[in-house]
């Protein structure tokens, strides 16, 4: 299949969607809906709500049941990145090449425009329409726990706090299951659920997700450390300079990359259970494991 | 009926669900869980929860339908509050009497304690149980509108963005309206929604809701000018400092006093269809116009 193809017409789709969905920028009060459309707009991959669809392609669900929920995803990890992105974080002055949140409208209105984000990701939820097995509830509830204290704000707040120190291969394997993985699990099984996915599939589209989501964190670290800032689009080596644990440092460079490898062959392996169906799937796998930035 | 009695209990049974659905504070990553049940367990009155809960008893819904979503509308309230006082917004140093969260915690694990907080509000939607006319779609999709950019987050937006400027009484009805009424009618209409509420029943909670609200703005406003820190448990004095807009400084304080009265009856009145069993809502008014914190 050509990926790239695939990718950039799934990427045109979500970003239409999104334009539906949120508020125009006249929207009173102005700033707040230029602010979220500004880092939402900003040029990202859309690999998680394209793991949604994707995800739904796999046991032949519905397009238009699963974009709400690809959009959906897309607002949570934007969010994460706006607050993330903070002086009182990682203090980061860029973000895909461009002024990240606070850079632009201020400390206030960033912390304002990721809560906004956070907020209507959960009503995309509550407006899609729900499958036979998985109701408003069960989907509200996957989001919220992917996106809650104990994953993917866990994972945050883990990472912040070992930062300088020496932390063990079992806290980074924890930070990097809670703050990358998690949502990527999440995506996929969103994208499952509203095609109504056995809980056979739903198994094996999580088996694929964790492993994926792992592998796509080693990845980034081990670009943070080859990459230039201008090929990442965003501060490279800025794990080093915050002295935080990486695989890289932790296992060495070479480890780091056959560590990534397997990871991906074992995110493959649980789809069999889709045959020709998982292409997509596999496709995405191979390319993250391949990507430069 | 004595309210205090009532509202003494009510306030303990919603303290015991919270502190069943959030997380222990050993939980991992603890500084989360800590910073979360600190700002929860901060010694708030519940008026948002108790709103929920008080409206589905007047539509005779059962109580442990209502109190997960009880429980929600208090975790929004208090995100909402440890976001406001960060030093890039309000930068309040004290709330109910205690240190506020970055004071406690440091900024960044106060913007997360607030993420975590917004996020977990959903997840107790996602787990309540729906009822007949109104779907966890519906009790979700109220929730979210009225935290979201056009409502809760658009009030905050409209008020830090009119410090120091001169603004009408209409810019200051849209900040009170959006700021504070729409999650006090939000809480009525989901304590409602919970009881199954007909049409009509909702309508007549939504105009009680909205004058409630506005009423509830105006005379903080007004206690902000005439109580002292210690009796408010927070900085009184604080919108003359910052230079912002209330209704005593627009309408001057006999007329602001008066319109509090005026939303208190208008509030009342709508409260006609409920009869009898409309007491606690029309009590819970009563109090609020003569409170003194």
């Amino acid at each position: 299949m050509n990926l790239s193809h695939y990718w950039k017409a799934r990427q045109g789709e979500v970003e239409a969607a999104l334009n539906t969905l949120i508020p125009k920028e006249k929207t009173r009060p102005a700033t707040i809906h230029k602010a979220m459309r500004y880092s939402l707009f900003a040029g990202g991959k859309r690999l998680r709500p394209i793991l949604v669809l994707a995800a739904s392609e796999a046991i032949s669900g519905r397009y238009r049941d699963a974009l709400p929920l690809a959009c959906a995803v897309e607002c949570i990890h934007t969010y994460s990145l706006i607050h993330d992105d903070l002086p009182c974080m990682d203090n980061d002055d860029l973000r895909r090449g461009m002024p990240t949140s606070h850079k632009v409208f201020g400390e206030g209105i960033a912390v304002l425009a990721g809560d906004a984000l956070l907020t209507i990701a959960f009503e995309m939820v509550a407006k899609a329409k729900a499958a036979k097995r998985y109701h408003h509830g069960a989907l509200v509830l996957e989001l919220a726990e992917v996106s809650g204290s104990q994953k993917l704000i866990g994972g945050q707040v883990a990472d912040t706090e070992g930062e300088g120190k020496k932390i063990s291969p079992a806290d980074l394997r924890y930070i990097h299951e809670n703050k990358t993985a998690a949502l990527i699990t999440g995506s996929l099984r969103l994208g499952a659920m509203s095609a109504n996915a056995t809980a056979k599939q739903l198994d094996a589209i999580t088996d694929f997700g964790l492993s994926l989501g792992l592998a796509f964190q080693v990845i980034d670290d081990i670009l943070d450390v080859t990459q230039t800032s201008e090929q990442l689009g965003k501060s490279a080596g800025k794990d080093i300079a915050a002295q935080k644990a990486t695989y890289p440092s932790i296992l060495g460079m070479a480890k780091a990359q056959k560590e990534a490898a397997r990871l991906t062959k074992k995110a493959n392996d649980a789809l069999k259970v889709f045959g020709a169906k998982g292409e997509t799937l596999r496709a995405i796998a191979g390319y993250m494991l391949e990507r430069k930035n």
